[in-house]
């Protein structure tokens, strides 16, 4: 949990009653006050990282600060806070990830570390931990809730239950359950999820929910079931029923899902906001350089005609009323100094970034006096003696169904990641389903990478990928390895080139590796800095896209495997029918 | 600590998902959304006193309750929450004070028992939440922090270091650390207020402040010191201030005191009022009677301009949060069933009040199931061995003084509580000061009444008694017997009253009593239901203002003793000058 930081009172009041000098004080500046919606000239006064005193204009102090920087007529507001994000998602390791956002004003996150957990199980947690306090962003982390998210259905690298989960909230620096995304397990009232709920209830933490299309019996099952929270609302409608039912909604706008348009019209005519804040869910590490990260999300609720007041109202003292932090959102006597200079409220870069009351960034430049030591070198992830050879990748036809047989092809259009399916009859070749005749199918194979053994091959229509494979270890939530291709020698290599590298992104053609994004941390995260990652990912994709004929996209390569949607799913173990949670056969006699 | 209630979440989830019925559907209500400030058509599902479910206008359930209540189409509000208030100014035990209020919708009280806490310590402590528990009222406890007020300045029956007040924080409904009065205690941090405080925030519970007119550099060291919220402002300057610097409000409405609407100019303005709730602080049996109590605060504030559901937000969610309850103050899945229907949003009585989904109250009558076990004879905490004969309250004059002496007069105008000072020669008789001549003079004697027989005796112009004497045990705060009289055999006459029916009130003439207000409670509380308490409060007021020439308050007869008041105060050791906190002489040469 998070420890309550027990602060030196006795200085601050010294401080305040001006017998000891404050560390710093931020002058001529407008402050937004979040707690009355007021702007207006101050200065402040910080202590230990704590601001002391909020001084009006013409209030003076006897006590000089040793240190005081010229706010320049700009506007102070408190840093922001991002109440839930997935590290992973930006393929960064924590230190970098906090390098790369903390100039966008955000000083504080709430992550939820699952895609690690699902892969390296508590120790990839405690490294979220670790790595995230080498640098100067407040890095809270939440015990994950679902790993793996549909336990029947996937091999992954770990599994959690209440005991897992409790021994994370009593760590260190972890807030809460993160997102209960199992809602169907909730409203069945699942042994697993109920007993993950209580180990949070126990400990009177946030219990952050997750739960899209909820809605009227169940959306209260799964309220009075525990969690409190939700990011995926995707129409006014939805956010208006949660908000009614007493969710604290977390307002959205990652790199994957925006609907921040439909969010706000069911809120924004509601006389209060109290239970909203925001979040950035999964952001991508160009999105981070080229539009920033909760200022981005605060920038694009101004331009959609909210309040500049409110919607820093809601990055900031919302977002830590949700997780009761109570000297965090706001700039007042007891409240860590974690601030930030504007030009203007309207979301873009700040001028300066203050976390504790240390400068670290400025116009952009990061300048945390983080821990220079390197992260450590993390275990090889990529796990898969079941893969030797090319035929691996074969799909092999039921016995005696001669030379033709009907498959099962997973459907994906470029406007969902959901996947339908079509019967589709497919001639068979020394016993395996050939894609001869067929230029717009390919195979894709899901390979359990934890040594489990696992692997099943299934038909896709989706990227009109003509020639090669293209293969991720990336692959939500258990990140087995996940490949398509068109022939067997391609997605060999593939899989040669993630054992070889501990997992990542690669695409080979003709039985040659063409193109490799090295993720050797949990075959998730690089240990480069944000523009490296960037150029890298935006390469991969480009080689990747120009194997396909249609729109190819890096995120729908990586949830065929996501048991929580609904349509087809294909896991290491087999096709699921998401719905009804159950297993498919591919092949029809 | 308030023990987080680990509902049975299973049922509930049962409840819900309509494969149980719940145990009471109250239908046919225009609920009022505290979350979103909106008002709509809905029926409540209850199970086990818990929210399950509100269906709104259109939403059925294939599961009927085994109870149904027919709304009629009234407003349904969530039960109301005194965020700070003192029992024991209601002269009632808890039992009898919540059949009082509850009826008036208020379901929730946080109350701070430092005056039973000065008289008797931790077993008076103990039987206000024991007796709490007694009736439907939701009776929640602060430790109180100022046992004594001021250690070095009075006798008190108890004194409270961080060892109590953690002995109290770690009971079962006692929810934060009670009105942090020694605010200079506080900023000059000193070691009992610190080691107090310390308490609390080891625990993460609420610390009640209390901070009449800190401003500026004072009011930054209190917030930095601990406390953060406050009940005291009389000015919309000092609310505008406090809210600013982050401060929780708790607009009041007192018996005695009620800056409200100056309060309210000080915060209506402001864009947000997320910090700001309601208290009664002390209210008078016969307010409770006839004006009702948190609803008469919500009832001023619509009074005075503020939009109905902004005021019920303020009395129900807002308290709430303040003590970070989250079951509390509001209609929703998961929290607890405490409402009631009202005919109209104005503050006036409540037509039905449900505490835990019971019906616990019906147009002004209380109808709660309480334990009828008679509440626990308390022992006699009179104990006076210095008071043995008449002559005990003569006030003896210096050795050699002569004839006459002057005498520092304690100076009461009808305005203030605050005593002021003047020099008056007056004469000297066997020793003795004499009030010969003075007819607008009298004497006040503080006796201490733990047994350490301390006195004092002053010299005062007050209520222009004119014959006999009045006297209290109720003298905030560590009420020690206190008589005002013109002659020592009325004031003999009322310590031997007090001491035979264990405190309260009496006045006596010629030596007699003449009217006796039994408060055989620790001297502070009778066990009388509201309408005797208030009956019995109104004749000794009556017969007390018999005897004197100018006007006569029962608030002014209880407050010369209390050392955190500015102006002159006497307690059991002798005359204080409250600014300085030191004793002075009352006599010149």
């Amino acid at each position: 949990m998070r420890k309550s930081e027990m602060k030196d009172r006795s200085r601050l009041i010294a401080a305040a009653m001006q017998k000891i000098p404050c560390d710093l004080t931020v002058e001529n500046v407008k402050l937004v006050n979040v707690f009355t919606g007021e702007i207006y000239p101050a200065s402040v006064d910080v202590l230990d990282g704590y601001v002391v005193r909020v001084r009006e204009a013409g209030q003076t102090t006897a006590q000089p600060s040793r240190r005081v920087y010229d706010g320049e007529g700009r506007y102070l507001i408190p840093g922001f806070i991002d109440t839930h994000m997935h590290c992973e998602s930006t393929m960064m390791i924590p230190e970098n990830m906090s390098r790369a956002i903390v100039p966008w004003g955000t000083t504080t996150v709430c992550t939820d570390p699952h895609e690690i957990g699902n892969v390296m199980g508590l120790s990839g947690v405690r490294f979220m931990l670790e790595n995230g306090r080498k640098s100067a962003l407040r890095h809270y982390v939440l015990a994950p809730s679902c790993v793996p998210a549909v336990p029947a259905l996937e091999g992954a690298g770990a599994s959690f239950t209440h005991t897992e989960v409790a021994e994370l909230l009593d760590s260190e620096d972890v807030v809460g359950v993160a997102e209960i995304m199992d809602y169907v397990g909730v409203y069945n009232d699942d042994r697993r999820m109920h007993e993950i709920i209580d180990e949070g209830v126990k400990r009177d933490v946030l219990l952050q929910g997750h739960s899209p299309m909820a809605s009227g019996k169940e959306l209260a099952a799964y309220l009075v079931g525990g969690p409190c929270t939700d990011h995926e609302s995707g129409s006014a409608e939805e956010v208006r029923e949660k908000l009614r039912n007493g969710m604290h909604i977390n307002l959205r706008a990652s790199s994957i899902a925006d609907a921040l348009k439909h969010e706000l019209e069911g809120c924004m005519d509601h006389r209060f906001h109290d239970n909203v804040s925001v979040c950035t869910d999964d952001v991508h590490a160009k999105d981070l350089l080229e539009k920033g990260h909760i200022n981005s999300v605060v920038r694009k609720m101004i331009q959609l005609g909210v309040e500049p007041v409110d919607a820093i109202k809601m990055a900031t003292l919302n977002a830590a009323r949700e997780y009761n932090f109570k000297d965090l959102g706001a700039i007042a006597p007891g409240y860590i100094a974690d601030m930030q200079l504007v030009d203007a409220l309207d979301g873009n870069r700040p001028d300066a970034v203050f976390i504790r009351g240390e400068l670290v960034a400025r116009r952009g430049e990061y300048l945390g006096h983080d821990d220079p030591a390197p992260a450590p070198e993390m275990p090889n992830t990529v796990n898969m003696p079941q893969i030797t050879c090319p035929e691996d990748f074969l799909l092999r036809a039921p016995e005696g169904c001669g030379d033709r047989v009907k498959v099962l092809v997973m459907i994906r259009t470029p406007e969902s990641i959901i996947k339908t399916g079509e019967w589709v009859e497919l001639p068979v070749m020394d016993g395996c389903v050939s894609l001869e005749g067929h230029d717009d199918l390919h195979f894709v194979c899901i390979a359990n990478r934890y040594g489990a053994g696992d692997k099943s091959i299934a038909v896709l229509r989706c990227f009109g990928l003509r020639e090669g494979a293209m293969a991720t270890t990336i692959s939500h939530d258990s990140h087995n390895f996940t490949v398509v291709y068109r022939d067997i020698e391609s997605a060999y290599a593939c899989a040669e080139e993630m054992k070889r590298v501990g997992g990542g992104m690669c695409a080979a053609k003709g039985g040659k590796v063409i193109s490799t994004l090295a993720l050797p941390v949990a075959g998730l995260m690089s240990y480069h800095p944000c523009e490296e990652v960037s150029r890298e990912i935006e390469q991969t994709q480009s080689v990747m896209a120009s194997l396909c004929d249609n729109s190819f996209s890096i995120l729908a390569l990586v949830v065929f495997a996501l048991p929580v949607l609904p349509g087809y799913i294909l896991t290491d173990r087999g096709m699921v029918d998401g719905l009804s949670q159950k297993f498919v056969d591919i092949f029809q006699n």
